[in-house]
């Protein structure tokens, strides 16, 4: 069932016990939308707790810094930012009911009892902003800090397509409320390990164009990872370094997996990535999506970029 | 003189025969600031034109997409976002007294008749979004794109640690005005040109660290250059790599001049850039600072590294 911005906030004031899920390999939105909403109702006397199939990357470490989670069994699940309940990861099978799905992937698949969804924000914590005024919560700097940092990840920065007037409204907002804007984006995107930087230059290397320069395609490979001693929160953006490249319309990375290969697909506005990776049962955004493709690197290739090529022999014509 | 808005705004409105003085090597704020007031008093039928002592960068062609510059005797010159005469390059000889300089840099040495300063401001660009409503002209979606570009530019994409709440208010404003944000966003920051790319890995291949990884100090050689194809254009931002590494207070970048080096110099809160800068003649901002340094690489760099060495003793004292 959908609901509206006043139902869902209904449905959170009401609710007890509150189990709140980030999607596996957390980035800033999900995690911050968590956070925001755990503080917010934390606030309100309830036992709130936050869970994640993986583990929290240390670069959002500062979310944790007053947190402190209860024991209890949950008596209300809600799923944050998560697309398709797979994407809970091992937390999938603990949780078979999820009461609450708040979201703005406009792919998500419907799994929860009850559903807030807006794929016309930017990122799941501009909702989550609109969530607690409704509540009326009080935002406090903290708060300001977690839904700042899931606005800018999910905007890169506000650089995204997906960022509209409103979205620099909340910023300016949040900015106001409190939230260290310069020092959540030298944190988020201003700094890089060694090993990040060396990983970069490794990968870069294996960069590859096809399609007349329209697809570029990079290989992230456990060796990358081994040589360089890059950790998966090291490589967060890299996926994003193909499509930057003048003339590119689809940047295609490869990150290998033991089973096969994580793909990640940035595009233009000419090609919609989404409706590519849904042919291997992934998803996501037009310009930003995701799948797994299982086999060796030669075959994958292969796959993706016959997959990827009808999208570009289209996208050639009305230019 | 120091003027106010409404001040400035009566010299404008006053003014005919305008010129438009943008600083040598032209940023995103120069020529947003320029092209906004070009076309906002072209609007009211004065004769306006923009000039620079260096050729406009290819990706702010857009900005001249309506511009026609007629040839008239400037009888009013004004230099924008030029924080010292200098700046001017071959301009400044052409034009010894500048009627008015609007520029938010707190090393302005004041070498206008007039001047509107306000160091507080993320960019001259919003000094000049002020300047048009204090005018009480209409802000065309055109000019909402270059006050845009120059706001965006100059915070880093709204990076930075001078971006405030108004700063993105404005950007709000300037969106619902009809500004491309994510056109321009693409458009500056996220295309690079395959010589860039080669450029960025040649640079990368020259870091070096000092003071125990306190410092990274990058080199931009001429030989570089002439290997990678690229263009100085294809070089901006290249400055802001070293200070991406973590651990790293202060970077520095040290582009080979044909007399010289041309030295940027970038810091996290811990440092003044523009302090260390200032002892070579150079300025700017306490985190992007620049100088000129004559010399061969290596003695241009032990200068600087002594220079850098006390303000980066000091800073590890409180820590």
């Amino acid at each position: 069932m959908d609901l509206n911005m006043v139902q869902a906030a209904r449905l959170l004031l009401d609710a007890q016990d509150i189990l709140l899920l980030a999607h596996r390999s957390p980035d800033g939105d999900t995690l911050g939308s968590c956070f925001a909403l755990y503080y917010a109702l934390q606030g309100l006397g309830k036992r709130v707790r936050v869970e994640c199939a993986d583990r929290f990357p240390k670069k959002y470490d500062y979310f944790l810094q007053d947190a402190s989670f209860p024991a209890f069994e949950p008596r209300f699940i809600a799923a944050v930012d998560v697309a398709d309940r797979k994407l809970l990861g091992e937390k999938d099978a603990c949780y078979p009911v999820i009461n609450l799905c708040i979201d703005h992937h406009p792919t998500n698949t419907g799994y929860a009892a009850a559903r807030l969804l807006d794929p016309t924000q930017a990122a799941t914590a501009q909702l989550c902003f609109s969530l607690l005024r409704e509540m009326q919560l009080p935002i406090t700097p903290r708060i300001a800090d977690c839904l700042f940092t899931g606005i800018t990840t999910d905007t890169g920065g506000f650089r995204f397509s997906n960022v509209t007037a409103q979205t620099h409204r909340t910023a300016a907002e949040l900015i106001s409320l409190g939230a260290d804007a310069a020092g959540i984006n030298t944190r988020m995107f201003e700094t890089k390990s060694r090993s990040r930087l060396e990983a970069e230059r490794l990968v870069m290397e294996t960069l590859e164009y096809h399609f007349d320069g329209r697809c570029a395609l990079i290989h992230i490979s456990q060796e990358i990872r081994a040589r360089s001693g890059a950790a998966e929160e090291d490589l967060e953006g890299v996926a994003g370094l193909p499509r930057q490249i003048e003339g590119v319309w689809l940047g295609i990375t490869l990150n290998e997996r033991p089973d096969g290969y994580k793909i990640s697909m940035r595009s233009g506005a000419l090609i919609n990535a989404s409706e590519i990776c849904a042919q291997f049962g992934g998803g996501g955004h037009k310009r930003a999506a995701g799948c797994m493709v299982e086999g060796g690197f030669a075959a994958v290739r292969a796959q993706l970029l016959a997959a990827a090529a009808p999208f570009i022999e289209a996208a050639q014509e009305p230019s």
